[in-house]
C-alpha cells in the first residue's frame, strides 16, 4: 500500500506556507495528514505521532517550523522515517534563525532541510523519496520536469519576441 | 529545603566547558545534578527528567547545547521551572547556530539564555534565582559582586604601578 | 510578602512591544512597576534603581533596550537580582545589535536573554522564577501549560475538519 | 534489487569529510559508488551521471561541494532522485557559503541538505530513504537508533559515577 | 564585427531589475540578447548556449539569478568568455545567498561578481570589458564618466544654493 | 594646558591590543592615562571616572571592550568628551559582538566606533582631535601622514626589484 | 576663529538622513558646509576638498555613505582632520555592507564610526570635539545632556501617571 | 600589441595571496605589472596610476586588498578599464568585510568582484577578458579548461581505484 505524508506545522500561522507544500502533495496523488503540532506545546502529541508514524503508514514527514525551529528534530528524535524540514521566516532575521535550527542536527539524527518557507520542494522532495518505489510517480516526476523545461522555453520564447524582437 | 539545580548537557563533549558552571554553583553551595542528556538521542529520558524536576526537588534546569541547540526549549517543553540555555560554539558559525536554536524560542515557553560557552554565568544566574529566596545565598552574592569590584581596582592598581608608572 | 516585578525601557517608543510582557504579568497578578529609563541619559537613575531594587521588593528586573542594548547589562552592574533582558529590534539588522549586546555578558553579570522582542517570554520566566517561592504561582503555570496545549490540539482538530476532512 | 546510493565530492580534498559518510553507508551494507565531479570542471559528467543516475541502479545521490557549492543544485537538476547535499566548510565564511548554495533552491528542484560537513548525517538520511522498502534497512536503523540512545544513558551512568559521585 | 553580450536570467520575475541592465547597453550600443534560462530548469539549454557562446559572436555572458544563484557558474562552467553575475535579492537574506552562491566560486572558474541587484553595473562592466578593442565605445565610456562627474557637481551646487544658501 | 586622553579597557586581558594605541599616544608626546574599569563590575567608579574627565583635563576618553561591549556606551553617558571606541575581538563572532555594542548607539550619545581591534587608529582619532588646538601635534600628523606614504613607496620600489625586475 | 564642520554625502538621496544631522549642527550654532561628492564620481573633488580642509578652516569632516561606502576613507586619506564617517542603510545588508566598509580601517586612516544612519550622533560627536576648545559649546552640550535626562525623567513620570497609575 | 595587467595589492602582506594571481597571469604569457599602492595612504599615487593606465597600455587592473577594501573602487574611480577585486580574508570577519566593501559599488563604477582570497581567479577573469581579442590567449584558455577537466577525471579514476575498487 502506498505510503502516506505527514505534514506537521509548529503553529496554525504557518498555514499560509505550508498548503503550498500540501498543494503538491495532492496533485501527485499522496495521502496526506496536515496537523499543528508543536515541539514545544505540545510535546508529548509530537513524540507519539513520530513514534508510531511508520507503523501508521507514513513514509515521510514533513515540518515546518519558525524562530527556534525544534520541531523537525524533535520529530527526528522519535522515528527513523525521513523527516524533512522546512524553515520558516518569521519576524527576526528572515529565517536564519529557523534555517540553522532546521539544519544543523547531530550525527545519527538528520533532518533533510529545503529552503527558508520552501514547502513545496519539501513536497518535491518527499514524492522523490516515495517515488523510489513507485514507478508511477516517477514517471510523474519524470513528467513534470518536463513540463518545468517547457514552462521556461516558452517564457524564453515569449521574451524574444517582445524583447529581442 | 534548598532547592538542587540541574545541569544537563546534550553531549559529553561538552563538559570542558560546562564545569565551569558547575565550579560555581558548588562554590555557593548550591546542591547540583550534572546529566548528559541529549534532545535527540535520548528524548524521552529528558521529557521525563524535565517532568518531574520540580517535585525531585529542582528549582532552575540548566542546558547546554550546540549546533541546532533543542535540549533547552525540550527541557522547557515538559516543565514551569526556569530553564537557562547555554549556547555551546562548535565547529561552525562560531555558535551562532546554538545561540539561535536557544534564545529565538516562542511564546510561552521561555530559555533564559546567556552568552556563548557562558557556563559561568548561567550558575550565577541560577544562584541569583534561588537567592530570591535564601537570604545566605543573597548575601554570598553580594559579597561576590564586591570582591568582583575590588580585583578589577587591585587590576587598575597594578596596572598604575606598571604602566602610568 | 510576594515579591514585584519591575519592567524598565529604554525608550519609551519601546512600549508597544513591552506591554504586551506587562499584561502578561498582571493575568498573574504579579505585582509591576514600569519605567522608562536609559542606560546612556539617564545612567545615574538607572544604578540608583538596580542598587535599591532588592531592598525596595523586587525579585525581578526586566529590561528592554534595542541597538547597542546596554540597558541590561548596566542595571545587571548594579544588582544580584537576577535581570532578563529583551533585545529589541529596531531599524537595521532585525534585532541582532540588541540580542548580542544583551546576551554576551561577561563573566559575573548574566542577563537572562529572550528572543527579539519577546516581551511576553520575558514575563513568563519572570514568573517562573518567583513561583519558585510561590506555590499558587506555579499553580497557575502549570494550568497555563495545559491550557496552552489545549489549543493547539483545538487548532489541530479545527484543520483536521477543514483540510485534511 | 537494493538500489545503490552514489556519494560524488566536487574535489578530492573533500574525502577527509565525505569517507565519514561513505563509513556510514558500508555499515549498512548499501552499495556506494564515490566519485570525484565538479559542477564547474567536468559538468557534462556531473549532467551524464545524474541523468543516468535511476536506470544505473542508483536510489539516492549525495553531494558534497564548498564555496558555491552548486554540484548538488547541478545534479539534482538532471535527475528526479533524491540529492542530499553537504555543504563543506572552506577556508571562508564556516560553510556559510556553502549552506545557502546547497540549501536555497528553487521550486521543483530541491536538494535535501544536511549541517555543514554532516557526512554522516547525509547517510544516515540515505539509509533512512532506502529503508523505506527495505525492512532489513528499517530494522538496522531501529537497532542503531537504541544504541545511540544507550550510549548516551551509559555515558550519563559514567559522569555519574566521576561527577555527582 | 563587434561582439554581442547575452543576458540570461534565471527567471522572468528577474526581468525588473535586468532590464535597466539591458537599458544600458543599449544606450552604448551592444547587440544584447536577453534570455531566460535556468540553471536548474533547462540545464541543457543553458549548457548549450555557453558551449556555443563564442562561435556564435558574443564576448561577454551576464547571468542573474537568486538565491542559491548557480546560473553564473552554470555558464561559466560551459565557456572561457567572461561571465558576469548579478546577485538578484529574494525574499530570504537580502541577497546574501545570491551573492555568496555567485562570488565564491573555485580555482579556474570565476565570476566577475557585481552588487546585489546591480544589473546597471554588470552592463556597464561588459561596456568596459568590450570597449578594449573597441575605441568608440571607451570613448563613450570616457564621456560618461565626465557626465557622472559633472551631474554630481551640479546637484552640489543645487545643495549650495538651496541647503548653505 | 595640554589634554590628557585616558585609555580605560574593560579587562586587563584586552592590554596586549590596547598597549598599541598607547604606544601610538606616547609616541605623539600626548600624556595618557591608563585603567581598567569595568562597565559590569566597577560601574560606578567607571561613572565616576568618566563625570569628572574633563575637569581633570582630559579631552578624549578611549574605550576598549569585547563581547556586549558596553563601556564606552556607559563612559559617553557620564560625560560629554568624545569617547572613542574600540571593539575587541573575543572567543565567538570575531568582534561583531563587540561592534554592534559598540557602534549602535542611540541619538545623544555618540561612540566614536574604530575597527575590531583597533587599538592604534583610536589613538591616530584621538590625536587628530587634540591636534585641533594644537598645531605642533596637527604637524606631527602631517608628518607621520607623508611617512606613511613613503613607506608605501618603497615597499613598491622594493616590489618592482623583486617582482617585476 | 571658530572651525566649521563639512557634511559631506556620496549622494543627494542621503539628504533625508544626512539633514538630522545638519539641524543638529545648526542647534549649536557651529557653521556648517554640506556638500555632495562621491568618492567613485567625483574622486578628484573628494581629494581636493579634503586636502585644503584644514586650511579653510574646518575643524571635521563628516561624511556619510551607503553600500561600499569608501567616501570616510577617501576623504581620510587627504586630511589629518577627524572624519566622521555614518553608514548609510541602503537596499541590501541593512547597512552592514556601509558599516563595515567605513569602520574597518587600516592602521594610520581612522574613520570615526556612528551607528548606520546615526546623522544626529555624527553631529554631535562634532560638536564634542569641537567643545575641546570652546568653552561655550561645552556648556551646551552639558545643559543638553541635562535636558535629555529631564525628558526621560518627563516621560517616566507620564507612565507611571498611565501605567502604573 | 598586447595589453597589460597591473595587480595592485593595498599592503605588502597581500603578498603571499596575491602571488597566486601572478603566477597565472605568468603563465598565459601576460605582461603583468605589480605594485604596491594603498587607496588610503597613497591615494595621489592611485588615482595617477588607474587615470594613466589606459593609454599606458594596461587593459586590465586587479586590486587586492582586506578590512574596508576601498582599493578597487578607488582606482575604478579613476578609469573607465575593467576593475577586478580581489578581497582580502584579513583578521575580522573572515573577509566578508573586504567583500561587501569590494563588490558592492554604486552604479557606473563596476567593480569586477571574485571569492574572498581568490587571486588566481582574479588571473584568470583577467585573461578571459584580454582573450577576446587575442586569438592566441583563447586557445589556451580552451586548452586550460579541457585540462582541468582531465585533472578530475584523473582524480575520479584514482578514487576508483581505491575507495570504489
Amino acid at each position: 500500500m502506498a505510503k502516506k505524508v505527514a505534514v506537521i506545522m509548529g503553529s496554525d500561522s504557518d498555514w499560509g506556507t505550508v498548503k503550498k507544500g500540501v498543494a503538491v502533495l495532492r496533485e501527485y496523488g499522496v495521502e496526506t495528514e496536515v496537523h499543528v503540532m508543536s515541539a514545544h506545546r505540545t510535546p508529548a502529541q509530537a513524540a507519539e505521532f513520530a513514534s508510531s508514524a511508520r507503523e501508521n503508514g507514513f513514509g515521510v514527514i514533513i515540518a515546518a517550523a519558525g524562530m527556534a525551529a525544534h520541531l523537525g528534530g524533535v520529530l527526528a528524535a522519535h522515528t527513523t522515517l525521513p523527516v524533512i524540514g522546512i524553515p520558516i521566516k518569521s519576524a527576526a532575521f528572515d529565517g536564519m534563525d529557523a534555517l540553522l535550527a532546521t539544519v544543523m542536527m547531530p550525527k545519527g539524527v538528520p533532518v533533510a532541510t529545503v529552503a527558508v518557507d520552501g514547502a513545496a520542494n519539501a513536497a518535491y522532495l518527499a514524492v522523490q523519496i516515495l517515488a523510489l518505489s513507485d514507478g508511477a510517480l516517477a514517471d510523474k516526476l519524470a513528467l513534470a520536469k518536463k513540463q518545468m523545461e517547457q514552462e521556461v522555453l516558452e517564457k524564453d520564447a515569449k521574451l524574444q519576441a517582445e524583447i529581442n524582437g
